[in-house]
């Protein structure tokens, strides 16, 4: 079959690609072509063996929606986005490309007699605002407190309806915050999640800038990419109007993620943490979710990490190239 | 201050722009100018003290948003819509006018700078979709099985953002099913709620296509314009990021209808009512509400008739000219 993938230079984008180029498939269906789709150009260092294509453009343009289907890809993974800062800093922005970039993508679908594509959409924790109960279920109201969640609620809602009416064949997959996360530091809210385990791996110093008992919903980047892979030939037909549901993750304080750190890297690697309070990360973080009821993705064969120390073994492994057994039992 | 009515050739918009050049206030504000928007020409005979502006038309069409706001209505009554049937039937205009409409509006009050209107916008029951608990509260999750419900959903959501964002102070109106209706019966599959008592109160006969144990939610057209009295003044401090919310109305199944009807009207008004199942009509019927537990609306001040006989009895006098008293006693 053939796969799109819109977002392609992002993290999961990337990790998603190179998989498919390595296994030669998604799901246990043969992969024959690949287009790849960002705002920047897709820079996969892959060897894959279908025939692969790879285009700058934006979805929210006219005409690219038309584009990105004019092979008629099979499965279509629609990670781009601006995300929550950026939606918040430039308003107009984040709605022409969260919201009606998706729309277009979804109309350009139903312009064309007898084409049903799986469509999988990213979603986020976020379309959930405080206050929560104990478990957020999938079942809980959307009530965003952001402009980013309002529109991924919104891309939910479009998701259901065109699935509805059987225009794509829609999985809307509200990500875990990723963790570690590759790479440097960025500037968003929640990069401490990653830095503060990331750094003292690779030797170096980490802030952490909130409580111990900060409480949030993780999984790793292999997680991620294992969800799409499942979501690509998984069962659809037990769905009914309800498209879009969280993953599972690990509910985990910081104060458990720093364990799990000093029992993978010992107590040298969580003395490189320094505690500095600040004061708008903790407000910004307060009003995030801490902990879901996946018992619906669980139950669809969704599956994600069991505890933290996995997350960070798995970091090793795909980062670090490390044996985890081996690392687990310094 | 200056009320803007999008929407004013509708059975409310009508009534609403009626009862302010009547009154010459909207919730005890005094009204100065009342600008009327519509796809056709809004024929209000009214007359009012104030400016009075009317025009021809489409909220989704580019300009128009921007022309609506042009003399800076304080107040904004966004009742505009493709109904149900037709959003449900033509998908691409369903999504024009009442996504896109929606949002032009709140965009082109977001191009003002220092420009912070009322803007009242008219949801529906339909954001809600089967299965239902007994009854449904306000934090009840979204799930639209129709595009117009879709849509109407998407609109709450982002009248929830702009006025989160200040831009708008924003409160969404889920409108009861509007009971009796006056004129002719529609093809709309909810119009034989108003014809089973419109038809036999003005001696006709009229056809009752479901079993009388259907439950469903009403209010008067009456009560639909003192919603939006009571919204244009009320003190919105209190609504957090919620901004949309079930008005109070009547639980009642069309047996209790039939029984109001005997009330007021006798034995010989309800033998004019013939019961014709119908297959289509019915499994339309039983997708939808019931029942709503409007305690957030009563609290804020909102207020409905409490019972059907009330709601009856309100037809008689403002369709019929009748006196309650005298009719009620027959």
């Amino acid at each position: 079959m053939r796969v799109a993938i819109i977002g392609a230079a992002g993290m999961i984008g990337r990790k998603l690609a190179e998989r498919i180029a390595t296994t030669g498939q998604i799901g246990g269906q043969r992969v024959d072509a690949m287009t790849l789709i960002d705002v920047i150009l897709p820079e996969v260092a892959i060897d894959f063996a279908g025939v692969r294509d790879a285009f700058v453009a934006d979805l929210a343009e006219p005409g690219v929606a038309t584009r990105v289907i004019s092979e008629r890809p099979e499965f279509i993974v629609h990670l781009a986005a601006i995300v929550s800062g950026e939606a918040e800093a430039n308003m107009a922005k984040g709605y022409r490309v969260n919201l009606e970039g998706t729309h277009a993508l979804l109309q350009a679908i139903a312009a064309v007699d007898g084409y049903h594509p799986r469509v999988i959409y990213a979603s986020s924790l976020v379309v959930f605002g405080a206050p929560f109960p104990a478990q957020i279920p999938d079942d809980y109201h959307l009530t965003p407190l952001t402009s980013y969640g309002t529109q991924k609620a919104m891309g939910e809602l479009l998701l259901n309806d065109y699935s509805r009416r059987a225009i794509v064949d829609g999985i809307g997959i509200r990500f875990p915050t990723i963790c570690i996360r590759p790479g440097k530091p960025n500037k968003a809210a929640s990069s401490f999640f990653s830095s503060i385990l990331r750094e003292p791996l690779n030797g170096e110093k980490a802030i952490l800038p909130v409580a111990k008992d900060v409480r949030h919903w993780f999984a790793s980047p292999r997680a991620a990419v294992t969800y799409i892979e499942h979501a690509a030939t998984m069962d659809t037909s037990h769905l009914g109007g309800q498209r879009c549901m969280t993953m599972p993750g690990v509910s985990a304080t910081v104060g458990e993620q720093i364990e799990a750190l000093r029992l993978v890297a010992g107590d040298g690697a969580v003395a490189l943490i320094s505690q500095v309070p600040d004061a708008n990360i903790a407000s910004i973080v307060a009003g995030w979710p801490r902990n879901f009821d996946t018992v619906r993705a669980l139950r669809l064969g969704f599956r994600a990490e069991k505890s933290f120390q996995e997350i960070i073994e798995i970091y090793l492994e795909d980062e670090m190239g490390e044996h985890v057994g081996q690392r687990a039992l310094r």
